[in-house]
């Protein structure tokens, strides 16, 4: 099993870049985003006031300008960036975007054609201030390319699928203690962290050594968000002081990164008998998940997914009870694009991966949701999360 | 002890931005950061694709406008919110933005003068897109008001300082169990899950039912973060695959919510004898962060606190060890300003909390930080955090 992305997938997405810069007559893309630099380079760091960014030349070197701090961290990390510019600390005796713009007259940039994502050309975390850079090269131009890397990463390669699936097996672990430690008169986070770490230990026993999360400090992220009793009917949620208790609802969730990717699996459990009301709301919610399921296959568009699961809902009368749409993109970032949304007529493709997880609420009850990733095929859709989904064995007792 | 800021300060700030758009002739301010939002009104929401924004008129009521996931989570958390205005989902058969602009004009802001911290309308994550606001109403006038907030943040009132210094006694206990199971053999992850849930359990039975985080999900966030061995060279390491072995440096670091607030707390420890290099270099950091200590105090420049830590290594030739500098504001965000860095001028005042934190690291080797959250008063300096500092508690046998 690979835990990573390959050196040489991580290239021909380079290549993929550079191809699109040659046809669209650029000499260069600025990329600030930092999901967008790991997606190209495999790394990642930690993104903070202080400005970063990629730069990727036509012809040239692959360069990372940060600050000092990521110096010795990018040669850790990947081959693929070819070197590091750097300037000691924001906001530092000379602005940050005042080097950025110096490193780009060296790479003989000053009068070209840049692709960017961020015309501000730093994220701007934090209490960030500074210029433009598109003021600090004003004989550049610059060219919006903001899309380029996120519709790149709307379809999966075999490679990002697998480690997709690797994230499914400790998610569906992860879950499975979840529903084992959720006791009455626990508390929520200190459930979460407990089962997270048994779920890392084991990962980590598993693994081996080359183990490590690339993106995240913590590769498993496993918990309730606060969706307990009556707080599971706020989808979401942070946090709740009350204590697990019998006849509770609650949205048990986990994401476990590796190299960089991540599902998504989340389950309605009960806690004791479940009342009529319960088994009703939880009988509709399943239904309307397997609506959009059968509904998803590559040519559809994603709003009739969202409409399949939402048109269950409308049949029951619980129309009111809807909080949100059927789904979203995932694999590195939490949601990304398609939106499984009524408003959305982009058609699915065989790769996407989305999370299926329609949903009814109601205030002062309870919450409904189950939320499995799935992958779009030619001829309908693969099921890459796998914990049960019926009430009898989400029933804590 | 109060676990969160008052109705009555929530109301006071409030106060002071309709006082600020009187005099600045605004009829409203329109706010997108999260934090900014969170310390008007004590609401925090997780931020997603879907737009989210505060408007605080002059005259009328408060108003969130955002997806109506979060319509029954702001009555439960806020009373300062008046008013919540709500879109189905993103993107929608109708784009959040124009809902946003419908919201406004309904308010009668249509034609009016509107501070704004973003003129796009929306924080703008995860591959959101989507018209700026200032474009959806065209006879009002936007105006930049994106220092507003962040400036009020700067000083601390009493009740902020209040909750930063119930932090630090609980990151007291994250460290001391950190450094407690940092044992050979270990990973950091798990040191870092045990340490957190643990001191979770400890907060919860203690604050009691009252307790829970506002703004993270999880209340403590304590590890290593990859800073074992070697790794502990890179100031921003994520992660590391090493298990803890005789001879590293680790740096252990713990940050723990109460009501929104936070301190920063970090100890560079050594597992087994430390060696003489080992002990050098802890030294001259322990002596830089001292230097910076008594540097502190209201009227004092920042860059003068980062030269009085920068020149202790300089003294030293260590000044190729250095890679940040001394440190940054904190408080509602992991950094804020003030910086302390010798490219600010701008001067401490009382009530402003700090981290310090000048590091030395040798790549190949090992990195040297302690971090400690200094209040600013007249006189001088108050240290909020607490744990030991010196080479001999912080050995590991």
């Amino acid at each position: 099993m690979e835990l990573s992305i390959s050196e040489s997938e991580y290239k021909k997405r380079i290549e993929k870049v550079r191809k699109v810069l040659k046809r669209r007559g650029l000499d260069a893309l600025y990329l600030t985003n930092p999901t967008s630099i790991f997606y190209l380079t495999g790394y990642s760091f930690i993104p903070t006031e202080r400005p970063a960014a990629l730069v990727i030349p036509l012809d040239g070197r692959i360069t990372f300008m940060g600050p000092l701090l990521e110096k010795d961290h990018v040669p850790l990390k990947t081959r693929i960036i070819e070197k590091v510019e750097t300037y000691l600390d924001y906001p530092g005796e000379k602005h940050p975007i005042e080097h950025f713009a110096e490193f780009l007259k060296e790479m003989g940039l000053a009068k070209k054609r840049i692709g960017i994502d961020n015309k501000a050309g730093a994220t701007g975390m934090w209490g960030y201030k500074g210029p433009p850079i598109t003021q600090k090269l004003p004989e550049a131009k610059f060219v919006d390319m903001a899309d380029l890397v996120p519709k790149m990463r709307l379809i999966k390669s075999p490679a990002e699928i697998a480690l997709i699936k690797e994230s499914a097996k400790w998610a569906n672990l992860a879950v499975s203690l979840l529903q084992e430690y959720a006791t009455e008169g626990s508390w929520d986070v200190e459930v979460a962290l407990a089962a997270s770490l048994e779920t890392t230990s084991i990962m980590k026993k598993t693994l081996g050594v080359d183990f490590e999360p690339l993106k995240n400090i913590f590769p498993v992220s496993a918990g309730f968000r606060g969706q307990i009793g009556e707080m599971s009917a706020i989808p979401h949620a942070i946090g709740t002081r009350h204590r697990i208790k019998s006849g509770d609802v609650l949205i048990a969730e986990a994401a476990v990164e590796i190299g960089g990717y991540s599902c998504e699996l989340e389950r309605t459990m009960i806690v004791g008998m479940p009342s009529a009301k319960q088994k009703r709301y939880f009988q509709f919610m399943v239904e309307a998940q397997e609506a959009a399921i059968q509904a998803m296959r590559e040519g559809v568009e994603c709003s009739e997914v969202d409409k399949a699961s939402m048109d269950v809902f409308k049949k029951a009368g619980l129309t009111h009870m809807v909080r949100h749409h059927t789904g979203h993109g995932l694999g590195l970032e939490g949601h990304e694009p398609p939106w499984l949304d009524i408003g959305n007529r982009e058609k699915l493709m065989a790769g996407m991966v989305v999370s299926c997880e329609p949903g009814i609420y109601e205030v002062g009850f309870a919450g409904f949701r189950h939320s499995d990733t799935v992958l779009i095929t030619k001829d309908g859709c693969e099921l890459i999360t796998y914990y049960p989904k019926n009430l009898e064995q989400l029933t804590i007792t």
